[in-house]
């Protein structure tokens, strides 16, 4: 089916049935003796039990299965700043993926401000409810220090989505990418196109994987030290990344580069520029809708693997994969810290998924049940 | 069953359910096509039309049905100041009413904080997610002014359920009880003991209801104008009620008054109490569980129609009655603005359930199905 058709066919089901999630009762509500269990009298005894000690509540309430899905409605999908009510149906989408992938229960929560403080402290407010955040579709570089902030303030897991979601995907098909080109992670010379939550997150986790050497490329080409125009998440990426200090345009960057990874633009990547690239460059173009460069262009080009965000083509490095299973992991073990270890261990168990990778196979399916199961123990595995 | 009993019933259903809602997809996600109309890209059309038109997320998402149960954990059932994670189980409680009574969907959210600031910040930032706030347990006189600043805040319906819920359903039974007794409220001498968040409410309801006569006493005794320990909130209704300007206890209080209504403490009207009160006298004692008079030595002293709050005696005032057919009406409507109108139309609609009322018989029975239909009738057939 087009585009288009997938347009119609969601504007007729989110009608008909007025959004995508429900909320059930668990209890049977039928007789006197029902109401007086799920509600007065009986109910003052969970109460009291939790009064006494907060932790209960992960075994009384719907707390400990419970996670938000948070948004400021700023950076939906390519739509932009687009609000709070119009990003419902994208954290509705979330909240079914969560229960459908991770058996997770998740409501959204969108946000009438983009103020970094104001948004802090509503989470911050809301928080008991919650056996975790999930964070989602808030701009770059607020995004970044509400994440920080929050996990530095709350008991309970919080991740950002489009960050680290992301970057455990890419890392996973990353390195299925390397086994079939014979590569490894450490001699692996990347570039990143796209300095956004997505792409700073998967810079760092390219480098605690092991990766050493990455550029990184915005709108106004390769970030370098002496830019007088990067901000502060920027600026720390400079320090780290372009190790020479190059400069130049993305034509520049990918010149002798393994690797490039797009997180930005429809069409900005050109068959010449992969031309300059290695023999046999790793190309993952997940600009959505319309990739940095079309699969078959790119493989034209030389290209031996290519991957997208698009589940038309081979190798769609899809965020599916990743969040059900790490948070049902985080609240089977009541994790409070999500680590770059575990998002690592995740992108290892999602990779060793693919059986025997291939061009067309760097990644399992979103329907591989086996999946969740491995990334939530991945997670668990790892409780400090 | 004994209330122990209930209480290690209700421990062992919330312990094996871990709570009593979860969140369930609409929709069903069993192919990729399923994921490309539920999620990307078919998502981004919903999202689109939103952006053009706030109010389609009634249309094409959750929104419309979706209500909040708010609380602070500050005055929860008899329990007192008992916290967010302790008042959850309370709040779950109201979702599945919400939903078995009044296919509202409901979900609770508990505040990490007792500011009246905070608290109404917290509220109005979540706000686009809802079609409905409905407060819980916060307790008074900081509940007063949470309700009235966030009707004046927000679009979608705001409702204190100790308040309104209680007063609703006090008023429907009353109005069942004046026709036993043949009496009608204009001429109501009513002493209502209890001067927080439902005593109060109960009082500008039956004033607006036709009464013309109240008398409320707070554990202090008489509210009077000279009182110089006042609350605003009570300062107000020292204003309105007590005509005469009496002081005393609630003793003084209660001789020859028609009705008693307790919102109060266990066992504080005494069987000679009642004897001084006109001749047939009207207890409405809803203390929990414990009520200020029990139903039996209410009638040895001469009562003719006694209510409590509990199931297990007759004529519960039970706030059941009320919220989910009222939600349900003002969503339905969309109705921003609940009004004392549409509270009025509302006890009548649950009073005119039961055809014949007697002595036993004032209100309907919780599970009367006929209940929450008449009552989103009533609050449908308002609409401004």
């Amino acid at each position: 089916m087009s585009k288009k058709d997938y347009a119609s066919l969601a504007m007729e089901a989110h009608r008909k049935h007025r959004g995508k999630i429900s909320v059930e009762p668990k209890f049977e509500l039928n007789t006197k003796d029902d109401l007086s269990i799920a509600y007065t009298p009986g109910v003052a005894e969970p109460c009291k039990v939790i009064a006494d000690d907060t932790s209960e509540a992960y075994n009384l309430t719907a707390k400990g299965n419970l996670v938000a899905v948070v948004s400021d409605g700023s950076a939906v999908l390519g739509l932009g700043n687009i609000g709070p009510e119009a990003s419902l149906p994208v954290m509705e989408g979330k909240a079914v993926l969560f229960k459908k992938f991770g058996k997770v229960d998740a409501v959204p929560i969108v946000l009438d401000t983009q103020d970094t403080e104001e948004i802090i402290r509503a989470v911050e407010l809301i928080a008991p409810t919650f056996g975790g955040i999930n964070l989602e579709d808030i701009s770059a570089p607020r995004c970044f220090d509400i994440e920080r902030r929050l996990k530095e303030k709350l008991d309970i897991p919080v991740f950002h989505d489009d960050q680290h979601g992301t970057a455990i995907v890419t890392l996973a098909g990353m390195i299925n990418a390397c086994r079939i080109t014979n590569r490894e992670l450490k001699n692996l010379s990347v570039v990143i196109n796209g300095a956004g939550a997505a792409g700073v997150s998967i810079a760092y986790l390219l480098f605690e994987a092991g990766v050493e050497e990455v550029m990184m490329c915005d709108s106004k080409g390769i970030i370098h030290k002496d830019r007088d125009d990067l901000n502060s998440v920027k600026k720390e990426i400079s320090k780290i990344t372009n190790k020479n200090n190059r400069n130049g345009a993305l034509a520049d960057a990918v010149k002798d580069a393994d690797v490039f990874i797009g997180v930005s633009a429809p069409g900005v990547l050109s068959k010449e520029m992969v031309k300059t690239m290695q023999d046999e460059p790793i190309i993952f173009a997940m600009a959505n809708p319309t990739p940095e460069i079309m699969p078959d262009e790119a493989k034209e080009a030389g290209a031996r693997v290519v991957a997208t965000g698009r589940s038309d083509f081979p190798n769609q490095i899809n965020n599916v994969l990743a969040f059900p299973g790490l948070f049902r992991g985080a609240l089977d073990a009541r994790i409070s810290n999500l680590t770059t270890n575990m998002f690592i261990k995740a992108a290892e168990a999602i990779a060793d998924c693919v059986e025997e990778p291939d061009e067309e196979h760097i990644i399992p399916s979103p329907f591989d049940e086996r999946v969740p199961e491995v990334v939530a123990e991945a997670i668990r595995s790892l409780k400090g």
